[in-house]
């Protein structure tokens, strides 16, 4: 099996200066060692107002953030966290819920006027709207990494968690679904440990017919 | 309800250049009209080269790409999208099937040596590793569509489709699962006729614990 090497050579196809295409992609990576510096709501806000223009099906956008900040509301996520993630939320500057609104389809008529009965047809159908849900909002979670580093910010998504047991602790009201939790924060050196592990190549990912 | 529009206030927050994140979030769209100018196989090679470092959970990386180009293969894509896509497959530049790869424990060995044993785990659970590929390769599609726009190139994401006749149709050997299929060209003047649709506003997407 060949993979590719991190000093493959770059390429002049893209209109991303190379600076931003590391700050984006190349040099950014999963962050689980922060400075001290606070990130605030409105850098918070900033990165959603980027990222929530990215494409979703029928415009339902159904990505929801929970902004973990206070010492009590860490400890609560904390404890629903795999035992190696318990720590990072307790010490990250920030960490966020991100989560799936199988409710989404009541903000359609505002957000998609053009598919109109579309959020009444989907009111009985939970189970599709869960599953739309989840899709779309994964689709939007990829945008809000790429958003956070945008920002020149560092994150450190984490999937390592009780997901059902953070929605009851959580979103016991709301019904949101928790989909991961992305700690975030600016990167203390490398912010990681951990050396970058190589990627499958173009060739070994993809076919053409 | 209360909804952003289009001339909300830019922020300071960002360490992208304003026409930059223009390009990538702010201005792109769902693109469904292309010019006639071709999309190479190096330009999406040097897209996937860029947006295959964006973070997956262990590393597993499970996006893959089945690029669409030859009269026939159009053809036969077509035919299992919704009917308002199947005209957009015959007539984009070229088309990717964009899938999950449920083999991609096969892989870790080199992905995540760090995660050792972890491929021969996963051998027997096929369910969870389908359920890994889609959550992870979701992500990716939400990094890929970032980086077409990176290389000034144009995405038109579409859900509507078939996706077991698809799976059928083309991956009956390999095993994968498609996700969505991606137009991807140049846009004819705007690349659509719609109208630019609102987005729920950071309050509304978020709280804050």
């Amino acid at each position: 099996m060949t993979i590719d090497d991190l000093t493959a050579p770059r390429t002049d196809h893209l209109a991303l200066p190379e600076d931003l295409a590391d700050l984006l992609f190349r040099e950014a990576r999963t962050v689980s060692q922060f400075t001290d510096e606070d990130v605030t709501d409105e850098q918070l806000a900033a990165v959603y107002d980027l990222v929530k223009w990215g494409p979703t099906a029928i415009n339902t956008v159904p990505l929801r953030l929970l902004v973990v900040r206070g010492r009590d509301a860490r400890e609560r996520l904390a404890a629903h966290m795999s035992e190696g993630n318990r720590q990072r939320v307790l010490e990250a500057p920030v960490s966020i819920v991100l989560a799936a609104d199988p409710g989404f389809h009541r903000h359609l008529p505002v957000l998609a006027p053009h598919m109109a009965g579309m959020a009444e047809s989907l009111e009985p159908a939970a189970e599709q709207r869960a599953q739309m849900a989840r899709t779309n909002a994964l689709l939007q979670v990829g945008y809000l990494i790429v958003g956070l580093r945008a920002a020149g910010l560092a994150a450190g998504p984490m999937g390592g968690m009780d997901a059902a047991a953070i929605d009851a602790e959580f979103f016991a009201d709301n019904g949101w679904q928790s989909l991961l939790v992305v700690n975030v924060g600016y990167a203390e050196g490398a912010g990681t440990s951990y050396p970058r592990a190589p990627r499958l190549s173009y060739s070994q990912a993809s076919l053409t017919v």
